[in-house]
């Protein structure tokens, strides 16, 4: 076990194999991956369904802030599986109107056209990614086609995947991702799982050596790691990379509302749950009046990402609104252990403390 | 790290701290608990609603095989929140007849009596657990009453209590018990919970430091550990002892039935479900037929231990058949790397492997 023999940090050109992991909606700043790109690690930047311009810009402003190398996450597109002989569809438009209306949203603030064409938005990013020679490009939520993993490849962009179970890292291996995040259930925001998303719960403790054991390409793994004991533990386990996500919102450069922020600072790791009920999609957040009220429809919530449409306008507002009762608050289960500090000061302190617990 | 400043080995008069899980329904048997035991580590007995006369049995069996100190496990009870007015009892017991006739189960093999007086049975282990000097005891699903444990302390038995948060180890460590054991998400059979059952599904990555930051007796690691990787990576994370279950599960000393050890060799970690449908509590399984049928119930399922009692027939009547598809077939998530062994090669092996791993 020796943090020098670390293959990720040649492959990636970063001193350090820490990962700020791509966190969406805002939460990823140019600010937030930049000091985190340039204190030796790696960051990136969430797109989500960020428009291909607004891409554009950050990937500019990233560039402005570092020179060293950093990351662009894409969601892959697949059709939604929609059922059109059920009424759940009006059903969820229905009670999604109350909350809209408890929350004085005007018509004209409303946005909710769920016929956006995902894959044209798909190719679209990853046509500024290439332009831009993002040197990483990492992909959530499914595989990429073969012949984009190999352009980008070709564009000397390094490629990765990220996996939830076993099956699904060896699917990604085969398709030719350069690395395989493996993302145990312990991390916040949603699941990256693709084949079976009842399958991919898998805890790091079990995830990463099973994954380590069946793939040959590097293993970066995510969920529950917050400070140098989860980098350790991790490198225990076979991994080469330390994804963080939840570990990163509420530093400085973090892009989190403030009202988000102080729930993340209030809450314990038992009052946490998984949920589609903000996007259709199983995701791990702290628990506010919009879960507790949406949870009992979880079943007839629409598949992602058309519930991640739906519930878009309240979600908008809650922001306005300051109210973290309507937000996603998502939320990994290391959350006691988040601090307040800046990002430069968060990686220093992991490198720090990572050579201290080695040498004991 | 180091594992010569280990605690738990001087305060359980063991080698090594490598705890082999008290597994109830027979797998623990006085032959695995005694090879643990003999090769350095703890075994333990699950005992689970066991009668007292065999737990007697039981104890002077594993004295007969070994001198080393080994451990008694205990369920905690709690009265069943046991809804009078709702009809789900006679629902539930509608459904599992039909399952009883499937499997041609005739009267006189039932036994379904769910007014055992679980107190009383609590109480009279407890006795035979005293009156042995068995050195260790552990529970689960609760906090045993201060007197109790007073008493097993004040006969030189050192107590053990099971946590699935920080919450409840903190509460566990008010009570006077000398260590916890922190139960990850990705053990196997029954959540150890008792505060708060949706709470308490923590993956180790993230649940070991949080309890080891908050209390401030031993914790031992449990839930994902598999081998040497799992070990030293729970030893990063602070903890003091490495419990396994799963890794135990297939060996040769393991009482797990024929046809739940192919089970076991021949199912992945997507495979496994979290579900209340054999005992009213949540417990990682395997799935089978007996699953899919009665997860559409789930929520209509009898409190435990009720529920346990009800399926009682019908896991016993499927060991008789040798039919996995009606058994309770608990596994956790790090089921890819079960071993066929014996106890003491498992336990041998580890220990080379923990001192590899840790030199390099």
């Amino acid at each position: 076990m020796c943090w020098n023999k670390n293959i990720l940090t040649s492959l990636l050109h970063i001193k350090y194999p820490i990962i700020q992991a791509p966190m969406a909606g805002g939460i990823t700043t140019p600010e937030l991956i930049s000091a985190v790109s340039n204190s030796g690690g790696l960051g990136n930047m969430g797109t989500g369904y960020m428009d291909p311009i607004e891409l554009k810009e950050n990937i500019t402003k990233i560039k402005l802030l570092t020179n060293s190398p950093f990351g662009v996450n894409l969601f892959v597109p697949s059709p939604p599986e929609f059922l059109e002989e059920d009424n759940s569809l009006e059903f969820i438009k229905g009670i999604l109107l109350e909350i809209e209306n408890e929350l004085d949203i005007k018509d004209n603030e409303k946005q909710s056209n769920i016929n956006i064409n995902y894959q044209k938005l798909f190719n679209n990013q990853l046509e500024e990614v290439m332009r831009a020679r993002v040197p990483i490009c990492s992909f959530t939520f499914g595989i990429p086609p073969k012949e984009v993993i190999k352009e980008l490849k070709q564009n000397q962009c390094t490629v990765i995947g990220t996996a939830t179970n076993v099956k699904e890292a060896i699917l990604l291996e085969e398709s030719g991702v350069d690395i395989v995040v493996a993302q145990g259930s312990e991390a916040g925001g949603h699941r990256g799982s693709f084949l079976n998303e009842k399958g991919g719960h898998i805890g790091s403790m079990a995830l990463i050596p099973q994954v380590v054991d069946n793939v040959s390409v590097p293993v970066i793994a995510a969920g529950g790691i917050m400070d140098a004991r989860g980098i350790v533990a991790a490198m225990s386990l076979g991994a080469q990379g330390f994804q963080m996500g939840t570990a990163f919102l509420c530093c400085e450069e973090s892009g989190a509302d403030i009202k988000y922020k102080e729930a993340l600072l209030n809450t314990y790791e038992d009052q946490l749950i998984m949920t589609k009920v903000f996007t259709g999609r199983s995701a791990r957040a702290i628990s506010n009046k919009f879960v507790r009220k949406m949870r009992i429809f979880e079943e007839r919530c629409m598949p992602f990402p058309i519930q991640n449409t739906l519930t878009g306008n309240i979600r908008k507002k809650a922001k306005q609104l300051g109210d973290k009762e309507y937000m996603s608050l998502w939320a990994g289960q290391g959350i006691r252990l988040i601090e307040e500090n800046t990002a430069k000061n968060i990686l220093n302190n992991l490198l720090t403390n990572v050579n201290n617990l080695m040498d004991n």
